[in-house]
C-alpha cells in the first residue's frame, strides 16, 4: 500500500510452519492504546500450542506475547507511560472497568485480549514483530526499572508473573513445604517464587535430568518423576504431605499426583493449562478437604510486585534463558523449541 | 456385669437394621472426658449411609453423631463445661493440639474421632443412646445458650455447622449471588446462612416440590431441576454465573453442574460427600479460574459463631424438624427417614 | 457567552451561606467523561462540614457528592453506560489505572476527585445542579437497577457504600457481635450493614432517643449513651467485647469508647472521619492486641455489593430519608439540616 | 523441705537486682504439665524490664521466659512430646480450649500464662532455672528439629516467632516493600523474616551504627535516625511509602514515624510494646487509610512455620547471639545487657 509503513511480524501458516512477514506497521486505534517497538520478545510453551495447530489461530495471525520495548506512540488516554519509555507487556489486556477488572480479576475482563492468540482471544496481532499495538497501556504496560535487561524484564508479564500466581494468591506462606511439578519455564519460576516466598522447603519434580540440576541450583529438593514423589514428599514432610502442590504440567497424571502430595486441607495450586476435558479423584480430593485453586495467571494484578522483587535481585529469571536469537530466525527458533533444545528462547528485531 | 449399670442404645445390625440395645454405660477415660445425657439426637443423611452399608460400621455399634444433653460427669481436666450443664455436641472431636489442630483444622485432626462411625473413623459410640462419652469435652461440646430448644441446639453442631462451612470460610460475602444444589437438611441450611450473610440472591435447585418451597420459605428463588437450572442462573446474574456455587448433594452431575453455574473467578463449594472416585470437568474449572474447596465441615470451628446467630434467631432450623420420635421407636424412624418422608428426625432417650 | 446553556446548581459562597447560581453546564473533556443530568441529589454530613466552613472550598464552587440521573453526553471511552441510561455516582472518581487503584484502593487513587469539595480534593463540581460532569464514568457510574427508587440508590454510591466499608472489609464474620457508635445516617446504615451480614448482636450506641429507635427498628439493642455502653457491652458478650467496634463519630471519645469495647484480638473500624490531630489510648489497644481499620470508604469497590444488596431488600434506606426538597430549596435545606432536624434530606431539581 | 530436691535460679529480687537462689525442684501438676531441664536460655528486652522494676514482678519469683532443654516428666495428658526428647518452649502457654485459642488467638487465652512475668501475667515460674514447669505442653513445647543448635531454637518461641508475628500476619506479601523501625533482636530478626518472604526492600532505622551495619548483613537498607528516614522510603518507593512500617521500638514517636512511613492503604505493625498511656496521629492515620495491627505477638500460632525456616536456613538468628554464660553468672548477664553491651545473652545451666 503506497505510503504505509512496514515491519516485520512472525505469523502462524499452518501447523508446524511458522513464517517472518512484512506487513503494515500498527497504528492506535483507542485513546488509551500505545505502539510499542520492540526489542526482545520470547518464545512461550502456549507458542508452541499455537505452533503445533493445538491452539487455532487463523493463518497469518502476528503471534507471541511476551515484549520489552520502547513506547513509540501513545493516545492521549495513556497517562501511565509516555512515548520514549522502556516498557515490559503483560500477555493480556483488560479493560479496567468491567465487572471482573473491578474486582482486580483482571485476566477474566469481559473484553480481554491476549495478545497473539487469534480471533478467539480477542484478535489481537502478537509480539513477535517489529511493533505491536497495546490496548489499554495504562494497565498493560510498565516502565522496566531502570538497570534491568530485557531479558529479566521479559518474565516479568507472563512467566514469572504466572509462577507468582500459582504460589501467592495461592495462599503460600512463608515456613510453607511446596511441591512443584513439571520443570518448564514456568515450573522453574515457581521454584524461585516459593523460595522467595519463604518456603521452608521446595520438591521439584521432573523427569529431565538438566531441569531437576536446575531447580537444585534455584533451592529446590529434585525429585525425579521416576524415584517416587509420593515417597520422598513423605519423607520431607513428617509424613503428612506439602502445605501446596503446584500442577505445572497441564497432564491429569499431574493433577492426580499434586492431589496425592498435599497434606489434609492443603492447596493444589493448578497453573498448568487445562483446556479439554480431563478428569480429578475427587473422593481424594474430598477426604482430604483439598483447595483447587486453577486458571490462567492474573499478571496484571502481580506485575508490579515481581519487577520489584526482580528489580532487587529477589528473583532472578536470567538463567533460564538458553537462547538469544534474531526476529528473522524465528522459523528456527522455533524447530530448536519444539525440539525442546532450549529452556526459553528470546527474539530480538 | 453384676452391678454395671446399663443404657439404651441404638446399634448398627446389619444393611438395612439397626436396633435398640442394651449397653453397658459409659464411663470417661481421659481426664477430658465427659458424660453427656442424652435428650435429643437427631437422625443424618450420613447415619442412612450407614444404614445402608455404603459406610461400614462393626456390627453392634452405637450410632448417632448429633445431640444435645446434660453433662453427668467430667474429668478434672474438663474446664469448658461442668456436670449439671445442658451442653450440645459437635459431630466429631479434636484433640487441639496437633498439626491440624494448631492450625484450626479440627476436622482433619490427626486423632479425630467421628461419633458412631466405627472403628474406621475413630472406633467413638455414638450418641443415639441414653448416655454418650465425649473425648476432648472441652472442644467437642459447647453449652446451650439459655432459652434454645433442643431442635435449635441440635442443629449447631451438625447440620447448620456444615451450611455454615459450605458458605463462610468459603468466601460468600455480602451482596453476593450463591446457587445451593440439593436441598436436604444441609441445603436448606446452606440458604439459610446464604441469606443470613447477606447474599443478594440465592438459587435453591433440586427436584423435590416441597423442598423447593422451603427453600422459598427460606428466601431463596427455587429452580426445579428439569427447568434449566443453568438458564435460570444466568438469568438473574446477568448471563455472569454465581459467585458461589455450593455442590450439597455429593454426585459428580451436581458437581458438574456448579462448575457451570459458577462465574469465572468464582466459587465452587463441595459439601455434598465424594468418597469413592469421580470426576470433574477440568477444561470448564480452569478456563473459568474457578477455586474449588472441599470436605467435611470443620464443625468446632464454626459452632460459637452458629450457636451465636441460631441464639439471636439469625438462623432458625425448626422447620426442618418434621418428625419428633423416641429412642425405642429408632428402627421405625430410619425406615421413615429411609422412604424418605422426614427431613429430619430427632430422637428423644 | 452567547449561546452557552445554563444550569442551577448550589454553591458554597461562605461559611453558612450557600446559595443556587446560574452556571453554565458542562460538558466531557475527557473521552471517558459523562455528563448526568441529576434527577436526585443528597445532603450529606459532609456537606455540612464545607456549610461550616470545616473544610475549606473556594467561593461559588458547586457543592454536592450523592446523586442519580440520567446519562445525556458520554465521551468515545465511556463503555460501561450509555447516553440515557438511569444512573448513580459514587462519590468520588479513580483513574482505574495508577499504583493503587490496579490494588482495588480507588479511594486513595493518586488523582482521585471528590465531588463537590474544591481545589483541594481534585477540583471537581459537584452534583447539587441540573447536570454534573462524571470523570471516569466507567468507574464512577452504575445503572440504577430496574425499579429501584431514587432514594435508595442514591444511597449506594456515598451512605451505604461507606457502611458497607465499616462493616465487610473490617472483616465482620456471620454470627459476630457488633458495636455501632453514633447513629447518624451512616451509623444507622451499618446497623443495617452488619445485620445483613450475620452479625448474631448489634449495640447501637448514641444519645439521640429518636435514631436509637430507628437503630432498634432495625434490629440493634439501642444504647444510650448514658446509661453505661460499656457495661452493655459485657452484659451481651459474656464480659468478653464485640468483635467488631464501628467508630461512626470521627470524635477521639468516641473512638477510646471503641477501643475499651472491642474485645481481645477485636477490631476497631473508623469510619468516622478524623482529619485533625487526635489522639488514642495504644496502651489499651495493644495490650488488647486491637486491629484498627481507618479511613473513608472505598466506595467505587463496593457499590456493585451494595446495589445487589438493595435491590434484592436485603438493605433498605428508605425510612432514613425524611426529607424531599426541590434544588430551589437548598438554602432551606441547608438550614435544616444544620439544625439536625433532618436524617437525610434528597433535594430533586 | 527435707528429701526435696533442688535446684538453680534466677530471681527477681529488688529493681536492679537479680540472684541466682536455690530453690525446690518444679513438679507436674496438670495431666498436661511437662518439666524441662533447662540447656539454654535467653535474656530478652522484656527481662530487662522486670530488672528495672518496670515491669512488677514478686519478689523471689523465678524469671526468664526463653527455653530449650530436655523433656524430665510428662503428665498423662502430654501426648505431643514425650520425656527424653529435646524441645523448645514458647515464651507463654495457652489453654487450647477456651474462645480465643479456638479462634487460634493463643497469646490472648483467657487462662494465658507468661513465663517469668510473676502474678500478673498468670503467676507461672521462669525458665532461666535448671528445671521449668511447662504448662500445656501439648501446645507450649515444640521438638527441636534434629541437628539444630540450641542458639537457634532458643529464637523460634520468642524473639523470631514474634518477628514472624510483626510481617506475616500483619499481611505483608512478596514483592512489598518494608520499613523496620528499631534494630534490637525483634527488628533484627523481622528484617530477615521480611527478606525470607520476599520483600523487594526492606529498609532498617536505628541510630545504633553496629545494628545498622548488621540489618544491612541481612539485607536491608540501612538508614540512620538522623539521616531522614522520611525521605530515604520516599527514595526508595518512588514517594509512595512503604506497604508495611514495623514499629519494634515501643515509644511513640517511632509509631508516629512508622505512621509517616507507611504509603497510603498500607499497614502499620506495632510489635514494639505500648502498656502505658501513648498517642498516634490520628489524623494522618484516617486520611492514609492506614491499617494498624497491635499486641504481642501469637507465637505459639507461628512457632511451626518459623522452626521450619530456622530448619532449612531460611533464617538464621544465630549471629544475633553475642554472648554465652553460665546460669550462675546472670547478675554479671543482666549487668551487661543493661549496658547495652550484648544483643542476645544465652545462659547455659
Amino acid at each position: 500500500m503506497l505510503g504505509a509503513q512496514h515491519m516485520r511480524a512472525v505469523t502462524f501458516q499452518a501447523p508446524g510452519e511458522i513464517r517472518v512477514d512484512d506487513l503494515p506497521e500498527p497504528e492506535p486505534i483507542a485513546a488509551d492504546d500505545a505502539i510499542v517497538s520492540v526489542e526482545a520478545t520470547g518464545i512461550c510453551g502456549s507458542d508452541l500450542h499455537i505452533f503445533h495447530g493445538r491452539v487455532a489461530v487463523e493463518q497469518g495471525f502476528v503471534i507471541g506475547h511476551e515484549f520489552v520495548g520502547t513506547v513509540t506512540a501513545a493516545g492521549d488516554g495513556v497517562t501511565e507511560v509516555s512515548a520514549g519509555d522502556r516498557v515490559l507487556g503483560c500477555f493480556c489486556a483488560a479493560c479496567g472497568t468491567c465487572f471482573f477488572c473491578r474486582r482486580g480479576e483482571y485476566v477474566k475482563c469481559d473484553h480481554g485480549q491476549v495478545f497473539g492468540h487469534g480471533s478467539t482471544l480477542g484478535n489481537l496481532p502478537g509480539a513477535q514483530a517489529d511493533l505491536v499495538r497495546v490496548p489499554h497501556a495504562n494497565l498493560t504496560l510498565r516502565r522496566v526499572p531502570g538497570g534491568m535487561s530485557d531479558d529479566v524484564a521479559l518474565f516479568a508479564g507472563d512467566v514469572m508473573g504466572t509462577a507468582y500466581h500459582a504460589i501467592v494468591p495461592a495462599g503460600m506462606k512463608p515456613g510453607d513445604s511446596v511441591a512443584v511439578l513439571g520443570l518448564g519455564p514456568v515450573g522453574l519460576c515457581a521454584v524461585q517464587v516459593a523460595r522467595a516466598g519463604g518456603a521452608a522447603q521446595v520438591l521439584a519434580v521432573d523427569s529431565v535430568e538438566e531441569r531437576l540440576r536446575m531447580a537444585e541450583a534455584l533451592g529446590a529438593v529434585p525429585v525425579h518423576l521416576d524415584e517416587d514423589p509420593g515417597g520422598a514428599v513423605k519423607r520431607v514432610t513428617d509424613r503428612r504431605g506439602v502445605d501446596v502442590a503446584v500442577e505445572a504440567v497441564g497432564h491429569p497424571s499431574a493433577l492426580d499426583m499434586a492431589c496425592r502430595m498435599a497434606r489434609k486441607a492443603g492447596t493444589v495450586s493448578v497453573i498448568g493449562v487445562f483446556a479439554e476435558r480431563a478428569e480429578v479423584h475427587m473422593g481424594v480430593v474430598w477426604i482430604k478437604s483439598l483447595r483447587l485453586v486453577t486458571g490462567q495467571a492474573n499478571v496484571i494484578a502481580h506485575v508490579d510486585a515481581v519487577l520489584d522483587m526482580l528489580a532487587h535481585g529477589v528473583l532472578d529469571p536470567a538463567p533460564l534463558v538458553t537462547h538469544h536469537m534474531g526476529l528473522e530466525d524465528a522459523p528456527e527458533a522455533y524447530a530448536v523449541y519444539d525440539r525442546r533444545e532450549a529452556l526459553k528462547i528470546v527474539l530480538s528485531p
